[in-house]
């Protein structure tokens, strides 16, 4: 274990969303997957007692199966107690049919589990346009209700995976005055870009005690600064899910204010850390590349700007090529719709100043610049010169690795 | 020469700029392209008389030098005879020396040609962000201003490519009762997605009389329905051009509205022509894809739904694996902010009706789906059930090539 000293808090690398008291996962191969048989792809995750629960979806207006069944049931503010997941099939575009299957599938597991009707949400994720192959499904369902153990947080974030190359799961233990709490966070996502919209799911679990409504307002507030820093809230894919489970069995509570900026803290820390993993396992990604853009007019320039330059398949293709051609910094920028004077923008490699007054310095920098650019993770600010706004949008280089992976999709 | 029998007119395939009375144009291999000595790559067209003339510039926030340079011209409502054009460097991001290099550059040729100062705009196109060779610009300037010809409009075509694999030009002879006149045009682009923002340069030259302020508010109409369908006005390089220069020398007046009306439609046929030669050459494209977005509840809601369909790169990553993964025209049509019943979409490939009531009709027509998907040109209708809005783009696939050209471009 490492303690974070700034944060006061320790980061627990494996365990992810069964590091929290009370939560257990379980995991297997159910062939929903097709031709990749033997992989895990059908996963639960069970807390002991019920739970708070939170949840951010899609604002795609094509809403996937086990979305609208999710929502359904958080609308009637039931008693939660977990989630069922399976990857290979996105159960979207499915029509009633697929609504039918989202809610047999958690039937299934609550009655083998004997929890209350309605106490498990529902994901899924993979391609779009398939109905569940429900016989698997069944088939799958007493092997995987039976095998729930609070050491399977790994397989269940392998078992979500669908183009990632690596599971993506963190935790962190909170002191406080009164003892100590965990929250665990585990998610999947490799198509990261907003253009692109492959589907992300993430799943927060913690012991710590708090109300249903604090956890949401205060996941939303966490995933526009962390999740949504890697993929755009108008532009998610159909079946885009964040959701968070609070059992509370820590017995610790956000009493005061104090315990609250903590908690606030390590889960935004989980969440950046998510965040970082997807960046970085872009889909046929090299490299991870933070944009910064400061001296905006306002924080919505400054997020349109970082947001133009961090999708533009242009400035993608040239992190790719490790090629320092500013001009396309400058093109996205300008084409962005943020209000800034063209004469007055300056650009950082790192901590190298290349670009002032939209004027290369010094062109013997290029060298400098294109060692910089090599590296497989460095940050590019840019200066609008036109106020306070800023903005951080984190992105991957483009490689024909994407294009193969996604012309190839589903043979 | 084919007549076409619609339009009343008659298509000349070769010539481009130079087929109207009056127009010359000369090109050579001015070094400016760097490695790839020898090509074509600095270009004048010339009218022998002066010319009422119009042009449409990017929406990019950072202009080009050129830009700037054509619309202070324009401005001052001078006398233009022509436009001198370079590819290989784009002559943006150049500061107050840029904007000297695009004067002293027409200057040095109106000089040469005997020509009052400020009647030739300027135009540049390649990469952001380096100057204007000068010494080589000078060099090759008597040879340049030598060689005007009145069958050298192919040459002009071939010496503004950069990505481009082909040169794109059209020419049409419209005849009235009172003699026949000629358009003529000419363009170059090959990233032409508007993520992509690689830079659309087109000149339109004809002997027809027409005034200034006619000739751009036809201009302006025409290119909304055909060169912004495939790049997006919000989202042009810093260097997007598209001129039109009417010398009146055919004696031809657009006196009445019958002749009017036939000026629109071969004017409109010119630029749809050259519009669908750039998605057919879109960079590493194999594939020219026609979206067409039909039901939405307004023409604006059609667009923004074609719009995201054709420039998402999950699409157009689907359109070069041949993948009928229908999922993503729903998923992106959700994601594109255009109202409508997710339940009520229809898809066609070509005539082939595959999704209706947003399932698909029969698995079994998927092969069918796939041989159209393999034509090298075909059309993908969405009819949204939401009301009469309609919108067309022409978009191409996505491969591993466009990577490659894009990572790889200044080297």
């Amino acid at each position: 274990m490492k303690k974070n000293k700034d944060n006061g808090f320790e980061i627990i690398k494996n365990g992810g969303v069964c590091t929290p008291l009370g939560f257990t996962a379980s995991a297997c191969a159910a062939d929903i997957k097709g031709k990749k048989k033997g992989n895990l792809d059908f996963t639960l995750l069970v807390s002991d007692i019920p739970c708070q629960t939170s949840a951010i979806f899609t604002t795609n207006r094509v809403l996937a199966a086990p979305v609208r069944y999710s929502k359904t049931l958080l609308k009637k503010k039931g008693e939660f107690r977990g989630v069922i997941v399976n990857s290979g099939c996105a159960n979207a575009c499915t029509g009633a049919e697929g609504f039918e299957n989202s809610k047999k599938t958690a039937a299934m597991a609550e009655k083998k589990l004997q929890l209350p009707a309605g106490s498990l949400l529902a994901a899924s994720t993979g391609v779009i346009g398939a109905q569940l192959p429900m016989d698997r499904i069944s088939a799958a369902m007493p092997a995987l209700c039976e095998k729930l153990e609070d050491d399977n947080g790994t397989l269940f974030a392998k078992a979500i995976m669908t183009t990632d190359t690596v599971a993506k799961e963190t935790a962190v233990l909170v002191d406080t005055d009164n003892g100590s709490y965990v929250i665990g966070g585990v998610c999947k996502g490799a198509g990261m870009m907003d253009p692109a919209m492959a589907t992300f799911l993430g799943f927060i679990t913690t012991d710590v005690n708090i109300c249903a409504e604090e956890l949401r307002e205060l996941l939303k507030e966490t995933a526009d600064e962390t999740f949504n820093s890697v993929t755009v809230d108008g532009d998610m894919s159909t079946n885009d899910t964040l959701m968070a489970f609070a059992n509370g069995m820590s017995g610790i509570t956000l009493s005061d204010g104090k315990n609250r900026e903590q908690f606030c803290k390590a889960l935004k820390w989980v969440c950046r850390e998510l965040a970082l993993m997807l960046a970085r396992d872009g889909e046929g990604a090299t490299k991870l590349v933070t944009v910064e853009v400061t001296g905006a007019k306002s924080n919505a320039d400054a997020r349109l700007c970082a947001s133009k330059i961090a999708n533009s398949p242009l400035v993608k293709t040239m992190f790719a090529g490790c090629d320092p051609n500013w001009g396309r910094l400058m093109s996205s920028a300008g084409a962005s719709g943020a209000e800034f004077d063209p004469d007055k923008v300056s650009i950082w490699f790192n901590d190298l100043l290349y670009v002032k007054n939209s004027l290369i310095i010094d062109s013997a920098l290029e060298k400098k610049v294109y060692e910089i650019m090599k590296q497989p993770e460095y940050t590019i600010k840019l200066d609008l010169g036109a106020g306070k706004g800023r903005f951080v949008r984190y992105t991957c280089d483009m490689t024909t690795e994407y294009i193969k992976i996604n012309a190839d999709y589903r043979s």
